[in-house]
């Protein structure tokens, strides 16, 4: 018992008891190819951040321990990402100038506040929060982020100053500065462009061809953005570029940072507070995701309120030892995944791996040109634009269609948070609008069945003196008083009928609101000689309904299923109907099974 | 046709061409009374609403007028009413001092908005919006704002000063006035008090003990206010007791005021918008609620649509007369409904009443004490309260009742927009929250019958190699990986079985997030050596599915019913089932039906 629950709040338990030799060496030498592929991807995200590129060498360090301890996936790979690095800067920009020690101790404050919310989240079980922002919400968010970013380090390539944080200024602002572009750090950021992009998008093709094993290809390919760094560094070394105005990195301490305590300013906590939650957020939920189509693959599972405190932890730690807010990142984990890493402990050694990176080869990230970072951060994160899935998704439901572009238009005009809470918004109220007039159907039976179906769409027999209906939404106030309205309508329509049966199958929840409207409904029925029923009344709701006394008063009766109530009220028609030949053809046959089983 | 289109528009005309000398008779009689009936009203809301108690007959004249020519119900009473009169002096105090001309003025103009935004909404088809807010919230709303109401009352009754706009502000202003209270203007403010409650809730049986028809004793009895106007004004006359610091009325123009357009400051304008959304809101709310409970009573339809036209002309109409903001009322309809008006003839007719009463006994007026106008509001209202209702939301469902005392706490201790803003809110909230967990049930084949129900209710008949499970929710984000966590959980717990069919009679809609959870859970499930099915789906489902391919890849079929689903999967168990005896008896006996048919 004791020992279960410390593997509840320490998931390393559960894979270190069994950590063997085989595990160590996989994980070893993941680690030393995980630490050469991911400098170049930190270096990239701390200068996205608007930090020294220092800065995501020490991110990487201690945010993987962390996570190794205290996460629930095995996959999972912590460090600076692109998306947190922009809120990082678009949080920062506006107070601080970029770069300075002002800017970099806030960094660190928003890291510990972000750890804080998020062990805040947890304490308070606040994982499911995340359910809210649906997939197309989340997927606009990525595409329409990617785009920003990709808008904002354009600067870097073309070797300018630009200014602007929304995608229309930034664009504006880049045109503008054209005609100042610098033409060695262009040609640098261009040409590196183009060649990490044919690498990502042809490479693994390329060295198959070339007699590589395909998993030896990819790991090579991925290689690239190092190799692009260690020649672009050379050529300005050797051709002095940085003399002549490309943009380098400039002097690395060549030392590891001490654990400090950012300076804790109350003005500035309470300003940098809204940004710090949707780092939380946005960081959580990327990781969550991140983890989860892993944890499928490996058939294990992600605890949300455990990843909380682990990416918690790895903030706060991140924090106190010089880094940057952190998060769980895709393109990390599929490095980590592809490389061969069997647990966190190659996470873990990678860390070590970064450390020592800092105390040896810190003089080498001198000469490295900005645009080639900017060049590694663009083709990393377009591949993130996914603008099919706009299209396709509308085609699904223009509702989900009009969340995803609400998101994107937000992020892209306006700001991330603006964004995300216009598509959160629209989604509820077009969820909200879709509730309010629900589909409502006129059943029937299907011929040889007990099977009752919408008389629109099927060969169905219905009864003279019964009306069924079937109700296709939970009843609640947004539609309480349409239900009133249709019900009396489909009456008038049918002057002969005595009896009406409410099929309650689809009726997950009736609110103080419905059970009002349904009462009055009952009255008024009752007025014009015609008695209401319920069937197939689900348990829940039935509960909630007997503690109304509803059904002591409506003076109907409520039928296990809506066989049964047909059966009662119009035997004669029921029996038949089902003696009747089997013949469920639909009218539009569009409702038969479109596929053959496969066994 | 055209004349169809007209009578859309203009629905007097339904009436107006059968309209005969016995409606005219009925509607006359009626106009009579309403018109003695409805000047205590009038003149107490408009001082309820900070403004010479001689508008609310001036807002009596123009706007039934209105009302007649365009609503659609033919019993609703248009005027001033308490809640719009409550909200017309929340908007104007804070800006200006009640009774002075500047506050008259902005009364008009914000009349005149509210009448320009209801008919916008009506122009955009807003109506359906009031569906938003549900029962237990207006229910919260009323009884709040009638205590509110009260408590500002109080300082006439005690003929004290008091500040202040919440619930507690106003009490203990009114506590620590208390030693400064005027005994005369309390001891009339008082006897009236009780004089018009005891005959609210006893006079009735008092009148027709003395021998009285009961509907003469009803409409004897409504006349409770108008007698008590008469004798406390004749009592202040005789006995000189305005001299003494009684407050009255005092002089009233004996003239009918001009049609004028007022003032139109932009600044002002700008100020005023939102309360006049407000008010338009609750307004056209109330109204409709009270058009709808007659409406029910003599088999008549309300279009919403068209009462947002008529009471947005109604209150243009009543800013062009040096009226201030009106609605429909209950207590106004209920007089005129029990007067015997059989048309809106009634209405107009009172309103010539009201003219000539202006014309001709103004001076009258002059010596009626505001304490009773007062009591005529405390006893109006306090009818309103429904703390009992509190009781029974809660104990129907916590979220419904948590939800209306958020309301209430809202509007007494906050203001009356918060007030609605918390209900609604914490509606949408505790629906969302309630859906994002739904109700799975694992289900099983009752005996002897096609019908499948919940196997911890019902004593049912499980396949061993065919999972059943009834998903009781629309499949959206909120959800969508709730149901990936449960349906995984289930699986888990059943090593042997092959299939597992998802029925989806409770499911009336599957958004995009959604579509992708199930295709993962078919993705899972399928590694697993478990092939997932549907069944039930409903058509307007079905046709989305379809669109998105998903029936193509998931390997599985659709059922049209879930019994089909297990004939074809489990024949055996279930044929067997089928045939056996039916005894579907639930476990707890709790499905049973409570009540035999009346008939």
């Amino acid at each position: 018992m004791k020992s279960e629950r410390w593997g509840r709040y320490l998931p390393f338990l559960s894979w270190a008891r069994r950590y063997d030799r085989n595990s160590a060496s996989s994980d070893g030498l993941a680690a030393i190819i995980l630490t050469l592929l991911l400098i170049p991807q930190s270096l990239a995200y701390a200068m996205l951040a608007g930090l020294p590129p220092v800065v995501g060498l020490y991110a990487s360090i201690m945010p993987p321990i962390a996570y190794a301890l205290l996460g629930t996936s095995r996959t999972l790979a912590v460090g600076p990402v692109a998306v947190v690095a922009l809120l990082t800067a678009s949080a920062l920009t506006p107070l601080f100038t970029p770069g300075t020690t002002e800017y970099v101790q806030a960094a660190l404050l928003l890291a510990l506040l972000s750890g804080g919310v998020m062990l805040m989240m947890s304490l308070l079980r606040l994982g499911f929060l995340i359910s809210f922002l649906s997939h197309p919400v989340i997927s606009g968010f990525i595409s329409a982020s990617a785009i920003l970013i990709t808008l904002s380090q354009l600067r870097h390539i073309l070797g300018v100053q630009t200014t602007g944080d929304t995608a229309l200024e930034l664009l504006r602002s880049t045109l503008f500065a054209l005609t100042e572009t610098h033409l060695a750090t262009l040609a640098i950021g261009a040409l590196s462009l183009v060649f990490l992009y044919l690498c990502r998008n042809r490479g693994n093709v390329w060295l198959t061809a070339l007699g590589f094993t395909p998993s030896l290809a990819s790991t090579l390919n991925k290689a690239a953005p190092l190799l692009t760094l260690l020649v672009t560094a050379l050529l300005v070394k050797l051709l002095d570029l940085d003399q002549r105005g490309v943009a380098v990195v400039g002097e690395v301490p060549r030392e590891l940072p001490a654990l400090t305590l950012p300076p804790l300013d109350p003005e500035l906590i309470v300003e940098l507070l809204p940004l710090a939650v949707l780092i939380s957020l946005v960081g959580f939920i990327g990781s969550v995701s991140v983890a989860q189509t892993f944890a499928a693959r490996r058939r294990e599972r992600v605890a949300p309120n455990q990843e909380l405190i682990a990416l918690g932890g790895a903030n706060i730690l991140t924090a106190l030892s010089s880094g940057m807010p952190v998060s769980g990142g895709f393109s990390r984990s599929v490095v980590s995944y592809e490389a061969g890493a069997q647990t966190p402990m190659a996470g873990a050694l990678s860390a070590l791996g970064m450390a020592l990176t800092v105390l040896l080869f810190a003089p080498l990230f001198e000469s490295l040109p900005r645009a080639v970072l900017a060049a590694i951060i663009i083709v990393a994160v377009l591949s993130l634009v996914d603008l099919a899935a706009l299209k396709r998704t509308w085609q699904y439901a223009w509702q989900d269609g009009a969340a995803m572009l609400a998101t994107m238009l937000g992020v892209l005009l306006i700001n991330i948070e603006t964004g995300l809470l216009m598509g959160l918004g629209l989604s509820l109220l077009l969820f909200l609008w879709r509730t309010s007039q629900p589909h409502i159907a006129v059943i029937g039976q299907l011929p040889g069945s007990q099977h009752f179906r919408n008389v629109a769409r099927f060969h169905v027999v219905e009864s003279h003196s019964v009306l069924s209906v079937r109700v296709d939404e939970n009843l609640y106030f947004p539609n309480a008083r349409y239900l009133e309205d249709r019900i009396s309508e489909l009456v008038a329509a049918r002057p002969g009928i005595s009896h009406l049966v409410l099929m309650c199958s689809g009726v997950n929840l009736i609110d103080a609101s419905a059970l009002e409207s349904l009462e009055a409904i009952g009255e008024r029925l009752h007025a014009a000689g015609i008695q209401l029923h319920l069937s197939e009344v689900k348990g829940p709701v039935m509960d909630r309904l007997r503690r109304a006394r509803f059904l002591d008063l409506f003076g109907g009766r409520v039928f296990i299923s809506h066989y049964e109530a047909l059966l009662m009220l119009d035997p004669q028609t029921t029996r038949n109907t089902l003696n009747a030949l089997a013949s469920h053809c639909p009218i539009q046959s569009n409702l038969k099974p479109v596929k053959e089983k496969p066994e």
